[in-house]
């Protein structure tokens, strides 16, 4: 993205690039089938069961005048709208926990004035977003967005692990307040003599780790060995939420004696009141006095939306996911102006894009695009090896198949590179034992991994999954007595679970991890798929970077603790964005940063988007057979792709190649496939230099021959 | 082992070999050094728990007569006995759950006979003991023992699930007792109102599911990648020990409220009755009658001891273990009635060898072996490549250096055989990069690695570790004031561990898991070190054999919940060594039934000894360094040889070949490496035949390729 601030320019450049693919965003969603409600579902619980646990806070903190029914609300209508009008449809819009602090910081200031008091919150608020949507409007007109390539991989990061740092907070305090009374309960209730009170926060250990742990594991059923495989792959689509049914029922469990408020449950909020849609009538109610003073809070909602907004988005298109459809940062703030303008007037809080939800949605659809892809490429292979073809045939029309699937111009090097690679792996291999023209024997030729190894990641990106997601969220108000029947402490295992489902693929993360990974077991590491910046940087360096990054994160992460001044942790992560131009670069040398955060800004121009294809995926779709890719494939990804983008450049200015098998690039192996992704050894003899990758990548980990 | 009936040829026959290493078997053990201390821990503790938690389970049936300080005297003294003058060393001794039952019985039966009496019962179990010994040592006099041969894997395979079965019933049960009110205690008492007791449950719940979680975490702490190799190596040796300690302190976190009663501790037992050492003079009161009926008891125990000790034995002398000291079956059986004798004269239940303690014992101890041998070849590889050798040199060092830490005449061709390979396979990746004669780069070989891959399995024969761990249970009568610290719950979680620890190298449980295996999934057992029946038998075959076995276990169990005919399991179990002579060659082919059951006795005739060597192995021991090999490498060892066997008779028959690498033998790569027992892939072509063993292995594993 270039750096522009002609006012409009960025807007209209969103709005072009996305309205080329528009009606393929809708086409390609309903093509897959019903394959789509597994991300749908996925995302759907992550979205609602943080927004109703936040819910609950607010109505703890505002007395009562905000409650989950306003959060869902918020979070089913803007994710409506955004998933209808939005340009990027892999966002996904929430109440987030800073609005949420933001809302008890307003209401506590509110209710203390004579002249506003606890009835015209809701309307003073209503002119907060009225100010916030100004900022954000004019922010998203300016071009504010086109400097989000400067928020570097530093930056983006760090955010995500202090959020995942919160979700976890949250659900040790949630577990920790299992054993107490709660604030606003009768304590005077049998649940909560101290017998019942420890019982209750025994069975609410019992409860979160069994959902913590059956969940992390159904995410990875794919790969279980048991099990049909229809079975395994139900599972891993809808284990989580599956999760959440078990263990709710197994709360039931106790009988008899236990009291009826063990283990405790959501608790049930107010309906809505019925005045709510009139607010904006009351926002004419607040003294002049306020309205301009709503600005002061507005001002830092409107950076934390900008950051949030942004971050969240950018997150949710890592190269790493070697997305084909543009970015819609301008338009999509300026679309997040609109929204928060109508959450103020109808008086709820109002929603923004939020981590870790958006990226584990393009995750999720990672998964799903790689199941439609193999499904057509096993189809194809089995069609070849029916007719008696060779390995050498048969990878000719699995190249072909996979072809017909491809936007033409952008991916045909990546994916011509992956499979010649294959074959020629293939041929050396089979010229030992003589056999690569001989027919293909079915029973030793294992079609389905070799797809899997051979497939790069691609994300079927479309916007019905939001949309569903959004509407499935709305429903969640109408479906509140179910939701109660809930137990808190399944709501603190899911946050556990979200937290550590957005670490892997941080590169923060897993610097963190290399820190504390012994020296002589370093090697492990180049031996899974790995970072570039693991060859290339010396591990001093690495380990400064990391320290300073993880101090910073930690002062981020004490921030939050400070009631006011906590809500403007956005400002210190955004602070990262100089600091990482203008004062790292005096203590790291530019390649080490450039490698340790590659900052995209300077290598990644403009794209021409092109839709032909991507229409025919939905014909294969129905070959579900014994699905058997890995959930974990795709959510170990990296976020990082080696500077896949020059070659990009190469196949999108180049004329395509007419064999695509035989054209050569200095680059060879560039995208990352998914055996590296999955962690596998690659098939060369231990111990000994691979010719491609061998220079001495060891002394860079600092490894130690004596240890 | 021949069979033959000769009056005391057994016994002599295994007094002379044991003998023969008698002194090798303490010198052995104490130049290990301190690392002994990690096996002998870890069967201190797999030894003790059970028997406090018999002795609890003696004391409430026998109203007290018998407590856990009689189960743990008769464990340690036991122990001490055979440790020292026993056979074979690696079998452990304990008071098992069958002799709780049948002792229970006859307390049922003693108490109501007006004559006898709760108070002569002790003196009439002596006498029970007595007939018990008189028909133990017949039975091993008349050689019954070398009919051991024909206890195939099917009955010792099955008794070892059972026993894991028995295990995991108790842990359950248990488990489920922690939210009753317990038998003996005052129910008016506040931990048990309703509310303390579902509290106490869920408290117990946790500490459970927390020791069995991190108790098996904590053994494959050696191929964790965080912490130093000191740390992962102590976690791996004393993890599980160490665990009881973290979770008996967890227990004493709650404070405040909850009462002293929870969780629930282990009950303190009376001390000794000081009278209790001259039982015999009490033996002298009871009645003739029932001096002559004690025979029918004893009868049932005899058998009973008979089989159990016989399979412990069988089962901790496994050929994957590639034992090298003879095996003393009759010798031991001979010991076992003197020891009943003891006991029944001092007037504590006696002990017999336990599954799974024997069996686990073994594995530690090849762990230890292994970190020997390996510590030692790691030190010359590492000289040679300071000496900037060649590959081809550094693996003739280390073929020497492995020479001289081997007995001579048994094990030189495997062990040749796997050197040759390694060097072989070197040889061809390295002629490809060209680099087989230049000096090896330390960066990028990883010796360690390569040594974890070459070694076979092998085992520290010795006498030390079970004499320190008699002598530590022993001293847990003196400890009672610190063992009642140890909550219930955690033993509950603990017999959950040894359940599970006991399941790999049963190949009656990887059969069972193979039956619910995907087909489209079997494949992967093939990948990795896998039982020779999984590519020799039919798959439908492997399922009818297992689900015949598998109805045999459930009956076995059911028999146990039988109040008296329960007792009688292991004739039933018994019955399948006929069973499997005459009436499973029936329905299976020989071939199949072969491979499914080796039996042994076929082709194992008796090895001479050698005890040349070993011991050089202590002066390695102190390098300890990074400990890198796995547990589960030698946990998950398949129980099985390949036929070995014959290349062992080839090898102690034929003389010493004068230069091993160029040896051949037709039987290419028989012994089991780590690599193998690891899971780990071979480095070919997936998916292509490898030369060796390709030929259409996945048919008979029914892969239907449109899975």
């Amino acid at each position: 993205m270039e750096e522009t601030f002609v006012p409009f320019r960025g807007i209209k450049n969103d709005l072009r690039g996305r309205l080329m693919c528009y009606k393929q965003d809708w086409t390609g969603g309903f093509k897959a089938g019903f394959r789509i409600l597994a991300p749908t579902t996925y995302i759907f619980f992550a979205s609602a069961i943080p927004v109703i646990s936040f819910g609950e806070q607010l109505e703890r903190d505002t007395e009562g005048v905000l409650t989950a029914v306003q959060t869902l609300a918020s979070t089913a209508l803007c994710g409506i709208i955004h998933s209808i009008i939005g340009g990027q449809p892999l966002l996904i819009l929430g109440v987030a926990e800073p609005t949420v602090i933001m809302y008890t910081f307003m209401f506590n200031f509110a209710k203390e004035r004579a002249d506003l008091g606890r009835n015209l919150f809701i309307a003073w608020s209503g002119w907060v977003c009225v100010w916030t949507a100004l900022l954000l409007l004019i922010l998203s007109i300016l071009g504010a967005c086109s400097i989000i390539n400067r928020f570097t991989r530093v930056a983006g990061e760090l955010f995500g692990l202090l959020i995942a740092m919160l979700f976890m907070q949250q659900a040790i305090k949630g577990l920790v307040e299992e054993f107490r009374i709660p604030e606003r309960e009768n304590p005077k209730l049998v649940q909560f003599i101290p017998s019942w009170r420890f019982a209750n926060g025994m069975f609410a250990l019992v409860l979160s780790f069994g959902l913590l742990y059956t969940g992390l594991k159904s995410r990875k059923a794919r790969s279980w060995r048991y099990g049909t495989g229809w079975l395994r792959s139900v599972i891993a689509d809808y284990g989580v939420p599956l999760m959440v049914v078990v263990w709710t029922g197994v709360s039931y469990i106790p009988s008899g004696d236990v009291p009826k408020g063990i283990p405790r449950r959501l608790f049930s909020p107010n309906p809505w009141s019925p005045g709510a849609y009139e607010n904006w009538t009351d926002m004419l109610n607040v003294p002049i006095v306020y309205i301009i003073g709503a600005f002061i809070p507005a001002t830092m909602i409107a950076v934390l939306y900008y950051f949030d907004h942004s971050v969240a988005s950018q997150l949710a298109q890592q190269k790493a996911f070697n997305l084909r459809k543009p970015s819609s940062y301008h338009y999509d703030l300026l679309l997040l102006g609109f929204l928060t303008l109508l959450c103020g007037l109808i008086g709820i809080p109002p929603s923004n894009g939020v981590i870790p939800q958006s990226p584990m949605h393009t995750k999720s659809l990672a998964t799903l695009k790689h199941q439609l892809l193999r499904n057509r490429l096993v189809a194809t292979a089995r069609t070849s090896m029916r007719k008696n073809a060779s390995l050498g045939q048969m990878y000719g029309n699995m190249q072909e198949a996979y072809q017909q699937m491809q936007t033409p111009l952008i991916y045909q090097q990546s994916a011509a590179q992956g499979l010649k690679e294959l074959k020629e792996s293939t041929i050396q291999a089979a010229s030992c034992t003589g056999n690569l023209n001989a027919p293909i024997d079915e029973t030793l030729f294992d079609i389905e991994k070799e797809i899997d190894d051979l497939l790069p990641v691609e994300v079927k990106e479309q916007r019905l999954s939001n949309l569903l997601q959004a509407i499935m969220v709305g429903g969640c108000v109408a479906a509140m007595p179910f939701l109660k029947m809930i137990p808190t402490s399944v709501l603190w295992g899911y946050f556990a679970f979200m937290a550590i489902e957005s670490l892997p693929g941080n590169q923060f993360w897993e610097r963190i991890l290399l820190l504390f990974t012994a020296p002589s077991r370093r090697y492990k590491v180049l031996e899974e798929y790995h970072a570039t910046f693991v060859e290339t940087v010396p591990f001093k360096t690495i380990a400064m970077f990391t320290i300073f990054q993880t101090t910073y994160l930690l002062i981020c992460f004490g921030l939050t603790w400070v009631p006011i001044a906590g809500v403007m942790f956005p400002l210190m992560i955004m602070l990262l964005v100089p600091a990482r131009q203008y004062i790292l670069p005096k203590f790291f040398k530019g390649v080490h940063l450039q490698d340790l955060d590659a900052a995209e800004y300077e290598e990644a121009p403009a794209l021409p988007f092109n839709l032909a294809a991507e229409t025919q995926m939905g014909a294969g779709a129905s070959y579900a057979g014994d699905a058997e890719i890995l959930d974990e494939v795709i959510t170990r990804s990296r976020g990082e792709f080696r500077h896949t983008n020059s070659s990009k450049i190469t196949s999108s200015t180049s004329t395509p190649a007419n064999d695509p098998l035989s054209m050569q690039s200095p680059r060879v192996r560039q995208s990352p496939r998914l055996s590296e992704l999955r962690g596998e050894r690659s098939p060369r003899i231990r111990g000994l230099p691979s010719p491609k990758t061998g220079e001495s990548k060891l002394s860079n980990l600092g490894k130690s021959p004596q240890n």
